[in-house]
C-alpha cells in the first residue's frame, strides 16, 4: 500500500511511537522558527534548558509582530532575541526583513523537512513541501534543544484540485472554498494534502496562501507536493540545491477526500466573524467599504502585490476608502520598488505599511466604528482588528484591490483586466537583514531589558506536597481567567512576575497575594478548567506563584499539557462530590507524592477537615517523568 | 527707512492695530492648515461658529499624526475631519498623503501669503516665503471663519548667511547653529529672517528645514526671501504662477543680527534633552547607537532622502542599529520608488515607515531602554520618544545615514562621498489623495464617531455670577495638572465630557464630580496658574464642568487667553493675602458682573464668610467683548 506525502515525511522523521492514526508519535524537527510575540519566552525556556547551541539543521528568530513600538518594551525584546539567538546558534531576521512565514518560504524552507514554529500559521511552509507545524514556545524550545515533537498521528485529507483558476479568481478562493466545505472544526488531527492536476497550475506563493490559511481548519498542517513549480521557485531564489521532488504514491490511501474544481471556482469571501462563513462575492457585491487592507502572511507575496499593482495602476483609491498594504518581506518590497509596481500602488493612493503582521494581529489600522474592512488576511474574529464593532471580510488580493478603487465590495471576475504576470526568473537576493549566529556563542552577551524577567521553574517533585487551598473556582474557567491578556498586559509577556499579579484576578483579585503569602499551594477548580486559548502563561504564572497542584473535576486538554510541561500536578477528583468538601484556606497534603504519581492515583489529605479524597492523575509515561523532574525543562536539563 | 520682508508681509495683511513693536496687531490670514491631533477640535469650533463655508483663500486639513490607529477613535477622527472639511470648503489630505508641512510646501504654499496652522511647526512655510505661524485650534477656526489673527508686532532678527555649505554639512546644521547661539528662549516675539549671500545657495527644502526647526527658538516664525530658487521649485511643482519675488529692502533695519558662515560650519548635533544643547558631532563621535530615525517635518524631503539613499547605496545598516525612515509625503516616496533610491534604502536594510509624523511625536519606534537614538527631527525632550530613559540626538540626514552604517555616531565630513544631487526639473504631481471640498457643502453629511462629543460652549456673561470655591490649588499649577495628557487620554481629545473627568485630578481627583454636583463654580489658584503647554483642553474641560471664573495670584499668558477665548473669567487678587481667606466650599458671588467686567475691577463676595475681596481682570477691549459674549465662538456667531 502506498503512502501519502504526509506519511512519507513523518516516516522519515519518526523517533517515538508508530504510525498508527490517533496514537501519539514523536517526530524529529529539522528547522524551527519563532516570532517576537512568542519568541522571548521560547528563548528564555531554551536558556533555562542550558543548551549552549541549538541542535536543529536551522533555527530562525523573526521579528514581525511588535513593530509599532510605542514603548521601550518591544525594542528591548528585539534586542534580547537578537543577542540570545546569536549566542545559541539561531539566525536572527531583523525587524523590517519580513513576516516569518513569507521569509521562510523565500529563503529557508526545504521540501521534505519538518518545521516547528511558535506561530499558528507555520503551516505556510507546506506550500514548498515541508511538514510545517505550529506549536507553543516551549515545544519549539525543546525542538531547538534537540527534542522530538509529539503529535497525534494524523488522518490525511486529500484535497483534489482539478482545472485551472480563471483570471480574477485566486488561490485565496481555493482555501476559502475548503473552509466553506470543511468548517473551522474540520481539520482536528488531520493533515490536508493537496493533489490532482490543478496543483501544477499553482505557483509556490499561491500554494503558500492555501497552506497558510489551512490553519483556520484547525488542522495539524497542510502540504503540497514538491514539483517542477517548486524547483523553479527555489532556483529563482538561488536555492536550487534545496530541491527534492516529493509526492504521494499513486496508490496512497486517504481518510477523506475534498474536491475543488478550479475552473468553476468563483471569488469568495469569509463574512464576519469566522473564516468559514464563506459566501460568493457576487452574493453581497455593492457593500460600502471603509477600509481595505492587503498583506499578512496569507497574501503578501511578490505575486500577490504585482496583481494588486496591475489593478491599481492609473487608478485612484475611492474617496471613502483607506487602503493599506503591508508587503510580506524586504525581498518583496524591494523588488516592487525596483520594477515600478510600488510607484503604481503609491500613485493610486495606497498607504504602504512596514513588512510585518501589522493590522492582521490588531497592530494598528483598526477600522472606524461600525466600519467595513476588506482584508486579504486569514482571521476575522470579532474585535481582532482593534474595533469591536467592525465587520471584517476575508478575500483575495484581486477582490480587495478592485473594491478599493470602486469603494464597494466588487467581484473582480470580468471587471478586472489582469495582465499575465510571470514569476521572476531571479528573485532579488540580499540577506543582509539576517544576522547569522556567532561562531563562538559563549562570547556573546545576552542583553535583557528591565522588563524581561527570569523565567520561573518548578522544583522536582517532593515526597511530601503540601499547602493551602488558595482559591476555589467554578466550572469552565478559561485561560483568559487564569492569565488575562489585554492591551495593558501585552507588553509584559516577557515578565512573568508582573503578569503573575493578575493571575486568576478576574475570579479573585486577592489570589496572587494570597499565594505569595502562603508560599504557594493548590488551586481547586470545577469542570473543563483551562479551556480557551493555548496560552502557556496560564501555567507559567501559577509556577511563579508556587502552585504545586491543580485539582479539578476535569481539565481542558492543552492547559493540562501546559501544567505538566511546567511541573504542576494536574489532578481530578475520583468522586466529583469531594469538590464541595474543600474550602478556601484548607490545609492540604499529599504524602509519598513521587510514588503515588507513578500509580496514577493520589490520596489527598485535608488536614483542616481531617478528611481524605481519592484523586486521579491521567498522564503518559513521558509526562510522569516530566512531573517527577519538575517540568519539561528540568527534564531536558537533567538529560544534557 | 526700508522694510524687512517680515514687515512687508505684515503690512500687506494688517487689519487691526499699528506696526509698533510690542503692541497687539491683527492680521488677515490667507491660508490655514490643521493636522488631525488638533483638527477635530478646531473643526468642531468652526461648526460651533455656524460659518457654512471657510473664508480663507485656501484651507487644508491634513492627517499625519494619529496614523497607527490601534483603536477605532483615530479613523473615526479622520472620517469626521474628511466630512466636515468637505462640507465647509476645506481641502482634505488623506492619511498617507504626507506630513502637513511637507505637503504644504510642495503643493500649496504661496510666497507672500500668510498661513496659520494648528501645529507648532507651521513656520516651515517660511522656507517658501510665507509668513507662516503656529497657533491653537480655536485661532485657526477663527481664521477659517474670516477672523484676523492677533500677534504681538514682532522684532525682526536678521540671520546673515555667508558662503556655501560643504558636502556633508547640511541646512540642519544651520538651524542647530542658530539654536546654539540664540537658545530655545531666544525667539520670543521675534521673527527670524534669513538674508545674505548664503541664502541663494540653499534650495527650498533646505530652507524649509531651517524655518521648521526655527520653532524651537520660541520664535513667532522664520522666513526666507522668495527668489530664483523659490521660482525654480514652484515651477518644478507645476506652480510657476504662484511665484512672486520677495525680499527685504536693502536699507531694512533689524532689531538683532545673527551671523552664520556656511563655509566653515561643521556637522552639529543637539544632545539630550533640548534642541539647543548643541555640540559638534566631532566632539562626541563614536557614541554607540541603537536606533537611527530619519524623517519628520524637518528632514523628510526628496532632497534629504536622496542624500540618505546615496550614502546607504550598497551598504548595510550596522547589526546593532534599527534604521527607520519616514518619507515626508506621497510625492517624495513615489519619486524615490520610481528613481530607484527607495530600493537602495531597502537593500541597505532600512525600515520604511508611512509618510507621517511617526516617531517624532512618539507614535511608535520608541528606542530600547537606555537607548541612544539619532534622529533628524526637531525635538528631543525627555520621554518624547516614548522611552523616558532614552538619549535622543538631533542631527542632519547625512550624519544620521553614515552613523546607521557605522553603528556609532559618525561625522560625515570627509567620510562620505556624496554625489551632486540636482533638484528635479519636474516633481511628480498627483494630488489624487487630496479630496476637494464639495461645491454644495450643505448636501454633505458630517460623520461623527461615538467618541466625538459636542463641544462645550460657555453662556453669555450673567449679571449675577455665583458658585462655590470648588478647589483651592497652590502656585505653579501647569496645564498638565489642569488637563492631563497621556497615552490613556490621548484618543479622547475629541471627547471633552470624557476628558473632563480627569480635569485637575492630579490635584484633587474629586474635583470633577464636585464641580458637576454643584453645577459649576470657581477655581482658586496661586501664582503662575496654567503654565506649560498651550493646551486648549485645559480651558475646555472647565467650561464643560461649568466653571465660571478662575481666581488666582497670577496667570500664565497663554492659559489666560484660552480661558478668555472660552468665556471663563480670569481674575487676580488685588491683595494676594485674600487667597488665604477663601476655603474649599465657600459660596462666592459677583453682582453686576457684566458691568464690573467693563471696569476691569470686580468685587467678589464670600457669602459663607461674609467678606468681600477686590479682584482685577486684566483684558483688552476685544477680550472684554469675548467675556461678555461667553467666549470667542459665541462672539463670532453673534456677528455672523
Amino acid at each position: 500500500m502506498g503512502l501519502t506525502l504526509t506519511e512519507k515525511i513523518i516516516k522519515d522523521h519518526l523517533v517515538v511511537g508508530e504510525m498508527v492514526k490517533g496514537t501519539e508519535i514523536g517526530i524529529r524537527i529539522d528547522q524551527t522558527l519563532t516570532q517576537d510575540s512568542t519568541g522571548t519566552m521560547a528563548y528564555m525556556q531554551l536558556e533555562a534548558m542550558e543548551v549552549p547551541r541549538v541542535k536543529t539543521k536551522r533555527s530562525l528568530a523573526y521579528i514581525d509582530h511588535n513593530m509599532l513600538q510605542e514603548g521601550p518594551e518591544n525594542m528591548d525584546d528585539h534586542i534580547y532575541i537578537q543577542t540570545v539567538a546569536k549566542k545559541h546558534g539561531v539566525y536572527f531576521s531583523k525587524p523590517g526583513n519580513g513576516i516569518c512565514h513569507q521569509v521562510e518560504i523565500e529563503r529557508f524552507g526545504v521540501p521534505g523537512q519538518t518545521l516547528l514554529g511558535s506561530d499558528s500559521h507555520t503551516p505556510t511552509g507546506g506550500g514548498i513541501g515541508m511538514l510545517a507545524i505550529g506549536a507553543g514556545g516551549l515545544d519549539v524550545a525543546v525542538a531547538m534543544a534537540g527534542g522530538e515533537y509529539y503529535i497525534t498521528m494524523p488522518e490525511v485529507v486529500k484535497v483534489e484540485l482539478t482545472g485551472k483558476l480563471r483570471k480574477g479568481v485566486s488561490s485565496k478562493d481555493i482555501i476559502l472554498e475548503v473552509l466553506r466545505q470543511c468548517t473551522v472544526k474540520g481539520g482536528i488531527n488531520k493533515v490536508f494534502e493537496y493533489a490532482g492536476d490543478g496543483v501544477k497550475t499553482l505557483t509556490v506563493p499561491e500554494r503558500a496562501t492555501v497552506t497558510n490559511m489551512g490553519a483556520e481548519l484547525g488542522a495539524t498542517t497542510s502540504v503540497f507536493p514538491s514539483d517542477d513549480m517548486t524547483k523553479a521557485f527555489l532556483e529563482a531564489q538561488g536555492r536550487g540545491e534545496d530541491f527534492t521532488a516529493l509526492s504521494a504514491d499513486s496508490d496512497a490511501v486517504y481518510d477523506q477526500v475534498v474536491k475543488v474544481d478550479l475552473s468553476t471556482l468563483e471569488p469568495l469571501t469569509a463574512c464576519p466573524h469566522s473564516p468559514d462563513k464563506v459566501v460568493k462575492v457576487s452574493e453581497i457585491e455593492g457593500l460600502k467599504v471603509n477600509q481595505v487592507a492587503i498583506g499578512s502572511c496569507t497574501n503578501s507575496s511578490w505575486l500577490d502585490l504585482m496583481k494588486v499593482a496591475a489593478i491599481l495602476k492609473g487608478q485612484t483609491v475611492a474617496e471613502n476608502v483607506q487602503l493599506v498594504i503591508a508587503p510580506g518581506s524586504k525581498q518583496v518590497l524591494t523588488m516592487l520598488a525596483e520594477n515600478g509596481a510600488l510607484a503604481d500602488l503609491l500613485n493610486a493612493g495606497a498607504r504602504i505599511l512596514e513588512c510585518g503582521c501589522g493590522p492582521c494581529i490588531g497592530m494598528g489600522q483598526a477600522p472606524c466604528t461600525d466600519g467595513v474592512s476588506l482584508r486579504t488576511f486569514n482571521r476575522n474574529f470579532k474585535g481582532r482588528s482593534g474595533t469591536v464593532s467592525a465587520d471584517v471580510y476575508l478575500l483575495s488580493p484581486e477582490t480587495a484591490a478592485i473594491s478599493a478603487v470602486k469603494g464597494v465590495l466588487t467581484n473582480p471576475l470580468g471587471k478586472v483586466e489582469l495582465p499575465d504576470i510571470e514569476m521572476p526568473k531571479d528573485f532579488l537576493i540580499n540577506d543582509n537583514a539576517v544576522v547569522p549566529p556567532a561562531p563562538e556563542g559563549e562570547k556573546v552577551e545576552v542583553i535583557k531589558g528591565p522588563n524581561i524577567k527570569p523565567f520561573p521553574l518548578a522544583k522536582p517533585l517532593a515526597d511530601t506536597v503540601e499547602g493551602k487551598a488558595l482559591i476555589v473556582v467554578e466550572d469552565n474557567i478559561t485561560t483568559d481567567h487564569i492569565m488575562p491578556s489585554n492591551a495593558k498586559l501585552l507588553p509584559y509577556r516577557s515578565n512573568i512576575p508582573y503578569l503573575a499579579d493578575y493571575c486568576l484576578a478576574p475570579c479573585d483579585p486577592e489570589f496572587p497575594q494570597r499565594a505569595k503569602d502562603n508560599h504557594g499551594g493548590f488551586i481547586i477548580g470545577g469542570q473543563n478548567y483551562g479551556q480557551g486559548s493555548s496560552r502557556e502563561h496560564a501555567a507559567l504564572a501559577p509556577v511563579y506563584l508556587g502552585i504545586k497542584g491543580v485539582i479539578t473535576k476535569s481539565f481542558a486538554r492543552i492547559h493540562k499539557n501546559n501544567l505538566i510541561n511546567n511541573g504542576i500536578l494536574p489532578m481530578v477528583f475520583e468522586n466529583e462530590a469531594d469538590y464541595d468538601k474543600i474550602s478556601l484556606g484548607d490545609d492540604l497534603m499529599i504524602d509519598n507524592a513521587r510514588e503515588q504519581v507513578n500509580t496514577l492515583k493520589i490520596a489527598l489529605k485535608n488536614k483542616t477537615k481531617n478528611e481524605e479524597y481519592p484523586l486521579l492523575i491521567e498522564v503518559s509515561e513521558r509526562q510522569k517523568e516530566m512531573l517527577q523532574s519538575g517540568g519539561l525543562i528540568n527534564l531536558m536539563r537533567s538529560k544534557n
